[in-house]
């Protein structure tokens, strides 16, 4: 028996730390751009991939009248102009001038050029969960990258460095060092 | 204008990093625990996370049957145990014996006592991309941490070293630097 004491804590959302992206949409006919952690991987074939988002998020009305999203991440070089994004409004603020914006096949689905990695989302389920949040599913379309941060035509995280937040300290961090490789170092687990 | 050249790229699910979790469930009365990194906190009052995982799996199984699942966010030093929990299928191999399992007030989602944090989670939608996974939001209900993790009552990356999967490169990563603080590193920006 393992002596340790587990205490009850606040179930709260900074409870799990995650990537940082930058979701872009179109509203009232100019690119907009929203900073989120909420985002995940849900399909493999066809690539599918989940945002949540409070329906108060002005990003939110371009994915509702355009039903369209891109999925930009950033690099731990655009730490300010990421954070600068989640602390200001496109209520307030005009973001369309703020990066190098591009579109690709789906026209309304604007992305940055300075983000290493972009995807463009076709929404295909709105979920709302009743409680202020929007879940959109969206089809990855497109996926785009340079060249320099590929390796064997992949994104590689050692090149293009991507951010993780943290709500529970409110940081964004680097990516560490390499643990070990999935589907081989658990050959290596015995149980005590 | 920025000068770089976009190519578009294999829009798979490789592009997007994600922590890893063990997610738990009793599958015909007995503890059971598979690997994945597509979860995401989807909710914050009341706290909701959701799990996109495919219904091959023998754990969805259990999670159907009982409608709860747990969360467990494995540390660092566990990764020989988590990507063997991937590797194998409850199907084939027995996992309740792998850890010490301890169940909160729901009573049929085990949670792992060697993991640093701990989730035991209710469904409260089930949503069928019909393309293979089944994405399962649930509230979570309790969460539980060891005192020595938290820092201000708060589960502290720096204290219980969660791991980031990478597809890309199919590894296991540790947590890096601090970069900044958000809220607040943003101010800096300044559009070039």
């Amino acid at each position: 028996m393992i002596q340790m004491e587990k205490n009850k804590i606040k179930s709260g959302a900074y409870l799990y730390p995650m990537p940082v992206s930058l979701i872009g949409a179109n509203v009232k006919g100019k690119a907009n751009f929203m900073t989120i952690a909420w985002v995940s991987i849900v399909e493999q074939k066809p690539p599918m991939i989940s945002i949540s988002a409070h329906q108060s998020h002005y990003t939110n009305q371009g994915i509702n009248e355009n039903q369209t999203f891109s999925v930009n991440l950033p690099s731990v070089e655009m730490v300010e102009a990421t954070d600068y994004c989640g602390m200001n409004s496109g209520k307030k603020i005009d973001k369309s001038e703020l990066f190098e914006v591009f579109y690709g096949e789906l026209k309304t689905a604007p992305m940055i050029k300075e983000a290493p990695v972009n995807m463009e989302c076709k929404v295909i389920r709105t979920i709302d969960i009743e409680k202020g949040h929007h879940i959109f599913i969206g089809d990855v379309v497109n996926a785009y990258a340079e060249g320099k941060y590929l390796t064997n035509g992949i994104p590689d995280v050692k090149k293009f460095h991507p951010m993780i937040y943290s709500m529970g300290d409110k940081h964004y961090w680097k990516f560490g060092e390499r643990i070990g490789q999935a589907w081989s170092i658990g050959r290596n687990f015995k149980k005590i």
